[in-house]
């Protein structure tokens, strides 16, 4: 009846990806930058959004970043980050029956 | 540039989902009912599969059935549970670029 589960190193990792994204402004900013043109905004941007201090936004992109969901990129003045489409996907199929 | 954000509340509904999901024993309960026919199984049939005891796979698919992940069903001596593909997808959804 029943096919191989997860692999339990598997699980872990998928778990880890879903436990930073399990967070109310952290979904807000991945649901931000994915409606934002290229998928990408700079901090600037997402504070007013949110409705938090730009400390607050910074520390939890920087989470998101650990976490390889986005990436960081400075230009000039400004720090941007961009959606890692591709780490969304496989926690997305986590979910997938 | 950017659209709006998540509500606040739906934000939230969708974090505390996550968080329920992002353990690594349950997502591997949800990958084998997922891959179950009829995206069910008996406690009986998930034992083994994941290498844990009888009582810690009913905390865990009680959680998930909180969460409204999953529903229980009572047919003779055994209890099933099977997937709500809706919930999972509402939690999809949400980390859907």
């Amino acid at each position: 009846m029943l096919r191989a589960p997860l692999e339990p190193a598997e699980a872990e990792d998928m778990a880890a990806a879903l436990k930073v994204i399990a967070d109310p402004a952290r979904l807000r900013l991945v649901s931000i930058l994915a409606a934002a043109k290229n998928q990408e905004g700079c901090v600037c941007d997402l504070t007013e959004p949110l409705g938090l201090t730009q400390p607050t936004v910074s520390h939890h992109l920087k989470v998101l970043a650990d976490a390889g969901l986005v990436v960081r990129e400075q230009r000039g003045r400004w720090v941007f980050y961009r959606l890692v489409p591709e780490r969304l996907a496989i926690v997305r199929e986590a979910l997938t029956p």
